[in-house]
C-alpha cells in the first residue's frame, strides 16, 4: 500500500476536526480506558443515572401506581420504539421495545411460520447462517421442533443457493456478531421474496451501528438488541418491528395482556391490539426501559450532525484506520483479518484471528486498559476471534491508534503468554 | 356482632405494640398517603435508589462489560431466585427471576404440555378458572391453539368437578386478583395428581403476601410477579419455579442462550442447562433485576421477626380489621364484600363491590390520599371491584382505620358523583 501509515499526531488532528466529536461528551467513560466493546455493552450515557433516579424516587416512590398514566410508563415501549424506528428506517408506531431479542425472535418467527402455513405446496424450512448468533438458531430450532419444520444452516456464501421453493423463512443477523460481515439486506430480501420466502432480520449489531432502512429493503420482520449500540444498559429490553403489511394479519403466540386490544377490560378472551402493540406480551421493566430511552437519545443527538449517515462515515473511517494499522504495525504477529475489507461488507466492528492465544491476548490487552472481547471459534471455518467494536459516538481516531499500539506491545512483549491471562471467566 | 367497633385510638395502640412496625422504616412512602395498592405495585424501598445508582455508575459506567463477572450480573437471576425461593417453599437453585409472568407461564405450560404428550389415552385439556387473571388465560389459549388442546374455563366452585381424565393441566392463580380468594394449593394439587393432572400455579398475589410451600403442596410448576408484594419496582422481572422432579426431564421452547448449558461456547445446537437455568431465555434487564433484589430484602428482613408466618398474622389482622370496619362503619352504603371472610380462604387484599359508581368511588378516595384500585367486572357473576391491598411490611392498623374513615366520608358526602371522578385513565 502506498498510503502512509497514520501517526498518532495525524489521528489527533483528525479528532480535532471531527464534527461528531462533541457527541462523546454525552458519556461517562472511565479515565484512560479505550472501550472497544460497545458492540457488546454500550457505555453509560451521562444523563442516564439522573433520569433513572427520577423514575425511581419521583415516579415510583412518590407517584406510585399513578405513574402508569402520569409518567407515561404505559406507553414507554411504544415511545422508545418510535426512537428506535428513526434509526432503522421504520415509521412511528411500527416498533415496540420489549422483552429480549430471543423472545422477540420467537414472536416474529412464530408469526412468519403462521403466515407460511397456508402456502401450497407447503414450505417447511427455515434457512439461516451457520455462524448466526447461537440464540437465534436455538429459538429457530425450538420452533422447528414444535411446528414440524427443518432448520437448514448454511455458510454465508451458500445462502443464495439455499433459497428454494420449500423454504418458508430466511432468518439472518444483518451484521455477523463474530466477523462483523454485513449482509445486503435489500438484495437478499428481494431474492427471498422472488421465491415466496419471508425474511426475518436480527439487527443486534446494526441498529445504531450502520444505517438500516427496513422499508427500502421491504423486509418482513426485524428484531434487535437494546444494550449494544443503543447504549441502553446491561440487559436493556430489545425491540421488534413488523412490516405494516403483515402486522394486523397475523398472530403470535406470546399473547399476553399487554398485546391485548383492551388490556384493562380484563376480558377472558384474547383480542390482539392493532399494529405492533400485539407483539407485546407482559409488563416491561420500566427502570431498564427508561435507561434505554436515555441511550437512544445519545444517537438521536447525532441527527443535526447528519445522523446515522454521518455516524457511518466515521465508523468506516475508524474501522478502516484500525485495519490499516493492524496490517502495517502488527505485521508478522500472526494476526488474521476475519472482517471483510470492502466498506459495504462490514459493520462497525473488526475481528482478528490468531491460531493460538486469542483469549489470552484479549485479556492482556484488557489489563492495559483496552477493552475488546474474545469469541470462541467453532471448527476450522470459524476460528477464535479477537473482537473490537467501534462506536463513533464515543471513540476517536487517537483511541484507535492507541489501541493498536497497546496490541502491538502485547504481541511484541509476549506478555499474553503469562498464566494469569489464561484463566477463563463465566462470561467471556 | 358483639365485638366492639375498633376506634382509631385502639388501632394506634395496636401499631405501638406491633413487633413488625420497624419494617415500615425500610420504605420511602409519601407523607400522608395511605397506600393500599401494593398488590399492584409495591412501594419503593429506601435502599433501592442507591443500589441501582451503584449498578449504573460503578458497575455499568466504570466496570462496563467486566461486571457480568465481577458484579455477578451473570448469576443475578439465580441469586434473586434464591431469595424468592425462601418465600415460597422452594429450595436454593430452584427459582430464576427472569422475563415477565406471561412469558414464564408460556414456558412452564409448554413444558407441562410436552410432558402430557406421552400420556395414554391422550389428555387434551387445560382447566382454569374463568376469573383467573386474563393474561394467564390468553397464554393458555395461545398454547392450546398451537398444540390442539382445549382451554376449559370454570367457576371456582366447579374446579373439582372439572378434574377429569382428559385434563392435562390445571392452571390456577393461587390468590385471585379480583376477589383475593385463595385456593387450597395442597388439596387441589393432590386431587389433580390423583387424576394424573399436572398443576401450574401463578403466585402473582401470593409470593410475599401469604406463606406458600410449593414442596409441601407437591406442586409441579409455579410462576409469579416481581413488582407486587416483592416490591421490585414497575415491571420488575417475574420468576419461575419447576419442581425438581420435572426440571431436567422436559424442555421449554423459549430456548435462548441463557438457558443453554454453555452459553459462551456459542455452539449452534441447543443443549439445555441442568436445573431451572434452562427456563431462562435471553439477557435480563439488570437494573430492574437489581431493584427486585432490593425489594426482596425488605421481605427477608422479616425473617428474624417470624418471616412470612408473622407477616401473614399481621396481614390477616389488617384485612380482618378492614372488613369489620367496612361492615360496621359503612353499613347502608351499598358496598358488598367480594373477598371470603374465613381467614384460610383469603389472601392479603379485600375487594368490595358496588352496583354503581365503583370506579368513581376509587377515584374520589385516591383524591383523598387513599390509594386503592378499580377492576372492571365481567358479567353478573363478576361485578366491578374496589380493590384494596394490605401489605403488612408498611401498613399499620391506624392506616386501615383512616382508609375506612375516608371511604366513609366519600360515601357519606356523595362527592364521588362529581364528574371529575368519572374520567377513565389508560391504566386503571
Amino acid at each position: 500500500m502506498s498510503t502512509p501509515v497514520p501517526t498518532l499526531q495525524h489521528c489527533e488532528t483528525l479528532d480535532r476536526h471531527d464534527p461528531l466529536r462533541p457527541l462523546r461528551d454525552q458519556f461517562d467513560l472511565p479515565e484512560g480506558l479505550i472501550y472497544l466493546d460497545g458492540n457488546s455493552l454500550g457505555a453509560l450515557p451521562s444523563a442516564t443515572a439522573a433520569r433513572v433516579a427520577q423514575a425511581m424516587t419521583r415516579e415510583w416512590g412518590q407517584n406510585l401506581i399513578k405513574s402508569w398514566n402520569t409518567a407515561g410508563w404505559f406507553t414507554l415501549p411504544q415511545r422508545v420504539g418510535d426512537k428506535i424506528a428513526r434509526l432503522i428506517g421504520a415509521r412511528p408506531g411500527e416498533v415496540v421495545a420489549a422483552d429480549s431479542t430471543s423472545i422477540n425472535l420467537y414472536k416474529v418467527l412464530s408469526a412468519a411460520l403462521n403466515m407460511s402455513a397456508a402456502d401450497t405446496p407447503p414450505k417447511r424450512k427455515i434457512v439461516s447462517e451457520r455462524s448466526n448468533f447461537p440464540t437465534d438458531l436455538y429459538i429457530a430450532e425450538a420452533l422447528c421442533r414444535e411446528r414440524g419444520f427443518t432448520l437448514q444452516l448454511v455458510e454465508a456464501e451458500r445462502i443464495d443457493a439455499a433459497l428454494r421453493d420449500d423454504v418458508a423463512v430466511l432468518m439472518l443477523t444483518h451484521v455477523n456478531y463474530r466477523t462483523g460481515a454485513m449482509h445486503d439486506m435489500a438484495a437478499l430480501t428481494a431474492r427471498a421474496h422472488a421465491r415466496g420466502i419471508l425474511t426475518v432480520w436480527d439487527l443486534a449489531h446494526s441498529a445504531g451501528a450502520v444505517p438500516v432502512d427496513l422499508h427500502a429493503a421491504q423486509a418482513d420482520f426485524a428484531v434487535g438488541c437494546g444494550y449494544k449500540y443503543l447504549n441502553g444498559g446491561p440487559g436493556a429490553p430489545a425491540f421488534v418491528w413488523v412490516n405494516p403489511r403483515h402486522t394486523d394479519r397475523f398472530w403470535q403466540p406470546l399473547a399476553g395482556w399487554w398485546g391485548h386490544a383492551a388490556p384493562f377490560e380484563f376480558t377472558p378472551d384474547y383480542r390482539p391490539a392493532q399494529g405492533i402493540t400485539r407483539y407485546q406480551c407482559g409488563t416491561q421493566p420500566i427502570l431498564s426501559l427508561t435507561a434505554l430511552d436515555c441511550g437512544l437519545d445519545t444517537l438521536l443527538a447525532a441527527e443535526p450532525l447528519g445522523g446515522m449517515a454521518a455516524l457511518r462515515r466515521k465508523s468506516l473511517a475508524l474501522t478502516g484506520l484500525f485495519m490499516q494499522l493492524v496490517r502495517t504495525r502488527l505485521h508478522g504477529h500472526g494476526l488474521g483479518m476475519a472482517t471483510p475489507e470492502p466498506e459495504g461488507l462490514r459493520g462497525s466492528q473488526v475481528s482478528l484471528t490468531r491460531s493460538e492465544g486469542a483469549y489470552a491476548i484479549v485479556q492482556a490487552l484488557i489489563a492495559r486498559g483496552v477493552i475488546g472481547d474474545f469469541r470462541a471459534g467453532n471448527g476450522a471455518a470459524h476460528p477464535d476471534i479477537l473482537r473490537f467494536g467501534f462506536t463513533p459516538l464515543y471513540l476517536g481516531y487517537a483511541d484507535v491508534w492507541q489501541a493498536v499500539e497497546q496490541l502491538r506491545q502485547v504481541m511484541h512483549s509476549g506478555e499474553w503468554r503469562d498464566a494469569r491471562f489464561a484463566q477463563k471467566h463465566a462470561v467471556t
